[in-house]
Order: structure tokens, then sequence, then C-alpha cells
């Protein structure tokens, strides 16, 4: 077990089979020493790719995105969430689908921050069906910008978000992959990497 | 001018007489080297004050505050927005008012992250009306902790948030605090601090 998964199986609290609470050191509860573990270890995997950029989306992902961009010495870009339908055109825009909350959002980057030619290192702190990954991937190939690679902290490996971006060539490194979870027991069964 | 204003100038876009954008380099775009910067003078300007948590509200704060938290060595907690009207009894919550967005947001913190005695920093992005800093304020005396300080990063001195909170008595150190801009010649008048 890596460093997260030892703090997983110690912190975190299994809901349900589908459910994993880690906010009281990751997304409500930031554990800053952790953080700064994690965005040293997305260094460490991402560190044959040229990275002019990270991105992430608003809101949880900002603070772990925010260190993994100092760690290489680069801009961090957060994708903002919007219920508006009036998007003027100096922005891109994909449409992301919630299964938490069952609605759609938009989610836009301004055209001033993502420009042709650049390398994009995607960060977020979970990932499920991986339709937030997908949407910031839209936006940033529609850009003519290159995605790097996708850093996760936390994977559902029982849900399809993973397979789906690996199987579209995308490097996807997940810093803890979960296999499955007995809401009965509390355990965690991670994917070994 | 300090470093901020002096950036402020530089990169920030008047839009209206009560409208600035800091996108570029605060609050889409972040300049990490900046983020570091201002959470170094926070880091100065509560020096002398006990500090056990710092505190933000989602989510452009988030960068911002989590970069403070590293300064002091301590955890972050960010509220959460909600709209949801069923919120369990484990939560400490207050209603903010947007007016940026006319609407009604109720802003929750679990009450295992937030305890008696505490000392709490909140550290937020921007202060107008100074509602979400009323809210946090209110959430974290409601838990019985103690609002050692405010720490904003740009303050709109024109609107009433600032003078409202240190009325209340609270010691609140803004970088900037906008006294009057023009949208015509894109001028940004800064109070003398």
């Amino acid at each position: 077990m890596n460093f997260l998964e030892e703090r997983i199986i110690k912190d975190g609290v299994v809901k349900s089979s589908n459910v994993l609470k880690v906010d009281s050191f990751l997304n409500h509860q930031m554990d800053i020493a952790l953080i700064e573990e994690i965005a040293k270890e997305f260094k460490r995997r991402f560190a044959d790719k040229t990275v002019t950029k990270v991105m992430t989306i608003e809101a949880s992902g900002i603070g772990i995105a925010a260190f993994v961009a100092k760690e290489f010495g680069v801009p961090l870009v957060f994708a903002k969430k919007s219920k508006s339908i009036n998007i003027d055109g100096d922005v891109f825009v994909a449409e992301v689908e919630s299964f938490t909350h069952r609605n759609k959002n938009q989610v836009i980057v301004s055209k001033k921050f993502l420009h042709e030619g650049e390398h994009i290192l995607i960060i977020d702190d979970f990932m499920a069906n991986g339709c937030a990954m997908q949407g910031l991937i839209s936006i940033v190939e529609s850009a003519g910008a290159t995605v790097e690679g996708c850093g996760i902290v936390i994977e559902k490996g029982f849900q399809i978000g993973g397979r789906v971006i690996r199987n579209l060539g995308y490097h996807v490194e997940s810093l803890a992959i979960v296999d499955a979870m007995d809401a009965e027991t509390g355990s965690v069964t991670f994917r070994e990497q």
C-alpha cells in the first residue's frame, strides 16, 4: 500500500458499497502535508511530460491541483461550473452530467487561459463515471492543446470512468484505485498497480 | 503600492465601476508564485495569532487558503455551498446571500471539523458586501470557536462588508482595498493602509 491507500484505510469511511467519505483529509477538511505529498507523487509520475499548465474543475480539486501546479512551476486554471444558458463566445464549454446531483452543468474555461499548442495536465480528486474528466478533455482538445495526462487522487475502479479514459488513449495515473468496498466490515479493496 | 496592488494595476481589468476582473492571476487562472507570496503576507500579518485551522468557502478561495494553511502548518476546512433544504444535524449552517447571483445559499461545515476552543483564521479572495464572511463568522462562533482574524485578498472598500466586519470587532486584513474604479480610464484607486 502506498501512503494514500494507508490514509484511506486509516481515516476513510465506507458509507455504502459505492460511497467512500474522505472528508476528514481530502475534500472538506484538507491535510496540507498529505496534499503536498500527493502533489509530489504526481510530479514523479508525470516527470517525463512537458507540462505548461495544470487544469482542474471547481471546487474540491482546486487545492490539490494548486500544489501540483507549484511542483511543475506552471499556472493552474480551474474550469468553472455554470448553470447559465447564455455564455458568451469567449469561453470553451463542455456539458457535464453529475450522477451525484442528477443534473447537468456547463463547464467553462475562458479562451484567454487555454491556447493551441499548450500541454495540459488535468488533475482531479475523484473519478467515478469520468464525466467531469471527459468534459475537461473535450475543452483541452477543442482549444488545440494537448492532454499530457490525467492525475486522479482516488479512482472508483468499479465504475466506468477510468476504463473509458484509458481506452481513449490518455495517460491516467490514479494514486489509489478502489475496486470494492464493503459497508458492513468497512473494508476497502485496492487494485494492485 | 504593495506587490498585489502592483499586479492588479498590471493585469486587472476594470469592467465597470463595480467589477474588477482578476481572473488572469487569481480566480480562474492562478499564478502560483503570487499565491505563495499572498500566503506569506497573511502569515506575516497574523503572526501574533494562535491559529489552529484555516477556513474558507468554496470555490475560488480554496487554492489561496490552502497555501495559507501550509504557512501556518494547520489544516484547511472549506465550507460547502448547498442548495438542499434537508441538511442533517451534523453540520453547522449559515445562510448566505449572493448579490452577484441574486440568490441564497446555505453554507455548511461538518461538526466533525470545527470544535469548541479552536482558533480560526478565515481567508477569502474577495470581500464586497461581506455576506460570505458573515456566514463563516457565524459558523465559527456557533461552534464555540474563536475567529482570530479575517484575511481578504481584495476588498471592495466602496461596499459595506469591510466596515461591518471591522465594526463587529474582528481583525480584518485586506491585502488590497479598492476604494474606486473608473471603467473609462481603467484606473483603480487603492486605500492607503
